[in-house]
């Protein structure tokens, strides 16, 4: 498979198939990045849009990287940092990015979320490769066909992202899963001679079922967050963690919403986004009990100080998770993630053969 | 797998992996029901809420039957009429249902939205099985993973078809798609002992990458409605097939709504559910522009005046799709698509083994 050789040559470390870990802000630092792509994944930094961290984050990552018993051989990392970092557009100042990235060239960036598609990526894309010589690839999460035709278009990007619908966090607030959307994007752009662009699909995907059907659909790979939020490298807090071990029905216990990001004071996302979190008291109140968003914030806010309690069924403190947060049944490290879905993804695809 | 055996021996004549016709409301009549079955399939008639052609439906489909060039053998349809039936159970009569199986047998019935869950379903189940000696098997539809575990404790189901958010026309307004659904419901039935239930993957499924796809994630067959609306043997208009035809970008030219209901004066559906269809001038007016319900139900009335000219972009007829429809190319006989999707399947799946 074509694409999947691009992928090989640019990230020479990699098990295949692959699984990357998705840039989720605040979440994916330094120790879940490193961890992953010492696995054999490629890990993400989840930049976000302030990227007043990104540098200090990037250092720490690299002495992780140097730190490590058996470090990932310079040679297999086309002379790259094997870790990626994830943008998003909208808010993310190129400059700094820039800075960051000529020091640590890091093996790939994620872009996400422009305030316009594609103009905004075009000076980021043409900087970034520039600045690191090519070795830095470029990748766009997108989340319908069009935008993955316009962005294939217009920016040929090494790698496309392509989000259904069950993704936790930000996303298109109308989409489909990626179970019609990876294979309406493959043949769009096979007919447009852009069938060599590795897809990898994201949202919904939490185990090994799910890579190995991602694969049949056309992918070259996956990305997990729901899975990684259960990760021991994972920054997050012991509430946010119980409660994901705890929720089932994950399509029905999660709603697309931008209620979450009005109580945090995040504005400025544009309007196509909204994101996928567990329904909680922020969600009833808002949606169910007409609360304005003034009091909602204000509860919010207060529901901060109580530390891990404000999390679960009664509290307030935002939970975004895919619909596969019903499939999390532990917490794990990075690399007992990604070996146990490679794993039960190969003997899917043998009972699948057998029969 | 058992699972699989209970379908080959509930319906002898199947071809796996099995592909079953959704029981669409006036459009799976007789013609692609019959045609379905025929070719290894199970075709079920759109029985829906209101059963007063239901006999004559019936009849009509037995009669085809028997006109086949090569009938499906009497000794392989188990004594019944190789077709099964679908209810929308909110408003279906049981007793008009009954006389009806009692007098053709129909291979399954399928359950569909019952106001109350499992309570109203309970008498059907009871009624069908005495009035048939178990014959007609009991197919239910569901869309979360509570649902799934109270149908399959209460009612002892044959199969539930598991429906994702992919789905054209009425399903659960909040769900998870079949990528983590049906995951999540095979594990929690088997951890309750009942993993021998076969689950059939609705949503989403439109060619064999999806068919496969769906057997990975662990269904033991799928139902395809989308892809049927563009046979030859359904009955559908012209404009709403070239509505189709003409439609991409599945995740963003559908959206889950009411509207369409109320439109068309269809109010009684229970409150969990919405049906997704093609966003037009309808969706467009009550969403965007606020249009009160009354105006524009009086425009979809004139509208429906119109023919083949009331559908498209502009249009007001309701094009119910799911986010499969961008994969829809052409307008092919059931027996063709039935046979295109299983051996692009066969062939998905050889393709990722020998990677």
């Amino acid at each position: 498979m074509a694409s999947l050789s691009v992928l090989r040559s640019a990230y020479p470390w990699i098990k295949t198939p692959l699984i990357a870990c998705a840039p989720m802000l605040r979440i994916a630092t330094g120790p879940l990045a490193v961890a992953v792509s010492r696995a054999g994944g490629l890990g993400f930094l989840g930049a976000g849009f302030d990227l007043s961290n990104l540098e200090a984050d990037l250092k720490h990552s690299a002495e992780l990287l140097a730190k490590l018993d058996t470090p990932i051989n310079h040679k297999d990392t086309n002379g790259t940092l094997p870790i990626g970092v994830g943008f998003i557009n909208w808010g993310a100042d190129l400059k700094t990015a820039i800075a960051a990235i000529k020091r640590y060239t890091p093996c790939a960036v994620w872009f996400f979320a422009p305030a316009s598609l594609p103009d905004d990526l075009v000076p980021w894309a043409e900087a970034i490769r520039s600045a690191t010589n090519n070795k830095t690839k470029i990748w766009v999460q997108v989340g319908s066909v069009s935008e993955a035709i316009t962005v294939a278009e217009s920016l040929q990007p090494d790698v496309l992202v392509i989000q259904g619908s069950d993704a936790g966090g930000h996303g298109l607030a109308r989409s489909a899963s990626v179970l019609t959307l990876l294979p309406e994007v493959k043949d769009r752009l096979r007919e447009r001679s852009m069938g060599h662009i590795p897809l990898i699909a994201a949202g919904g995907i939490v185990d090994g079922r799910g890579l190995a059907a991602s694969l049949i659909l056309g992918a070259s790979g996956v990305v997990m967050g729901t899975r990684f939020l259960t990760s021991k490298e994972a920054n997050i807090s012991h509430g946010y963690q119980s409660e994901l071990l705890r929720l089932s029905d994950g399509g029905r216990c999660t709603v697309r919403s931008t209620v979450y990001d009005k109580v945090r004071g995040f504005t400025s996302w544009p309007e196509r986004y909204n994101g996928r979190g567990v329904i909680n008291q922020t969600y009833v109140d808002a949606v169910e009990k007409g609360m304005p968003d003034e009091e909602n914030q204000r509860l919010y806010e207060e529901e901060t100080k109580k530390g891990d309690a404000g999390w679960g069924p009664n509290g307030r403190m935002t939970t975004y998770a895919g619909t596969g947060v019903g499939l999390l049944r532990d917490i794990l490290p990075a690399e007992d993630i990604i070996r146990n879905t490679q794993v039960e993804a190969e003997r899917a695809i043998k009972n699948i053969s057998a029969e």
